[in-house]
């Protein structure tokens, strides 16, 4: 039985009975990583990496697809590691899902480099020292951790040549992000850009292969919230498995 | 007078009268040059440069926005300089239209470097030796007469730091313009994509500041065409001083 600490609290992902604990003094998962999730591809028996895993939220809902084979999440903060073996253990995915509380820089210390056929990653947005506060939520939100470099060179360590990496991140940094992908030989392929229903765009979400050839199939964009704000079927967790759009 | 030869048409742009000789056997302008003249912002007695004006069609358009005070358009292509320099006189723009036939690249022959406030490019979309014909059509649309990168850094030549570098290209190949833009520190600044109403992405359309800070503001991707194929009424060259919208 998982023991809930005091200012945890369990919520139903709505999806194939998974559960999520999650802690309202820690950084708490958004749509982000539920966009991100959907847009993973899993072949059988592919081998995955996550850089910076929160509370364990992709690789959880990526075991409702039934190809999920193995994942390996880092997370740099102890706390939030903690968290996400416990909501690990709450799934019965021990056999699955393994979290390491690490630096995900210090991959050479727990797995071999370039053995992962896919990586993905859901990674702080903010430049450091923009609005920093200096608790789990700015780490989370924040470069603090992980500079886009290291992001880029990190997830480059980790994958065999062909391997995939998955990315969410602020529409604002596309740009600087195609760029170091494109530096650490990671070609984006597929790319799209989400729409907050009010005609502002907030993320893109890209998938780079290594060693890849020039050329990206860009998607027409996603909207996310109507324009009261609620957030759009598609993006709620009970489509996931339904959602096959993107 | 401007005297029509064989194969010549003169088009109504159906915009402050604006006239334009097309001719069948060369390549005519499309509605992305349309879409790029109705990006460009110009402030007054701002010195403009086009790469590759083809029949002129953007600096003609460009002389409806009152701000424009002078364009130096470079076309490589001897027969299209000509239409494009009939079209400037048929326009009476001879005042703020200069058309330089040569190759860009040796612009310093002509102007003097980092002088320009903005520079713009309807450029060939697709790499060498794709489907390539040899005809001034397969000019304009393959990198024959110039690649990617001789692109960015002739941008980057003409500019004055601070000036900006308006650009519309392939979808497919927009990270390798990213890429290339940021290598030659033309930063990409504002952003859009445009979607041909069928669901597939078509075009990049981007303004990069030389020496400008990192951060794009990605607009909501255009509509170009409805279910039918037809043009939206906002491509249209009489909207053109209308569309504010981008």
């Amino acid at each position: 039985m998982v023991k809930l600490d005091k200012d945890e609290r369990i919520e139903d992902l709505q999806c194939k009975n998974l559960r999520i604990i999650q802690n309202k003094n820690l950084y708490t998962f958004t749509s982000d990583a539920v966009i991100l999730a959907n847009f993973i591809k899993l072949k059988k028996n592919e081998k995955c990496a996550e850089i910076g895993t929160g509370c364990g939220v992709i690789p959880i809902l990526l075991s409702a697809k039934t190809e999920l084979d193995k994942v390996v999440a880092f997370e740099i903060q102890e706390e939030m590691a903690r968290l996400a073996e416990k909501n690990v253990m709450l799934n019965n995915l021990e056999e699955k899902i393994q979290i390491i509380s690490d630096d995900v820089r210090n991959y050479k210390q727990h797995v071999p480099g370039e053995s992962f056929d896919v990586v993905f990653s859901n990674p702080p947005y903010m430049k450091r020292h923009e609005g920093l506060k200096g608790d789990s939520r700015a780490v989370a939100r924040h470069e603090i951790s992980l500079p886009i470099e290291d992001l880029c060179k990190t997830a480059f360590g980790l994958l065999k040549f062909g391997g995939r990496f998955y990315v969410v991140f602020s529409a604002e940094r596309s740009c600087e992000l195609i760029e170091c992908l494109i530096h650490y030989n990671l070609e984006p392929k597929r790319m799209f850009f989400t729409e907050n229903g009010k005609g502002k765009i907030v993320l893109v979400v890209i998938e780079a292969v290594k060693g890849g050839k020039h050329g990206v199939e860009v998607l027409p964009q996603l909207t996310t919230n109507d324009l009261s704000g609620d957030y759009l079927e598609i993006l709620q967790t009970k489509q996931f498995l339904r959602n096959s759009k993107i």
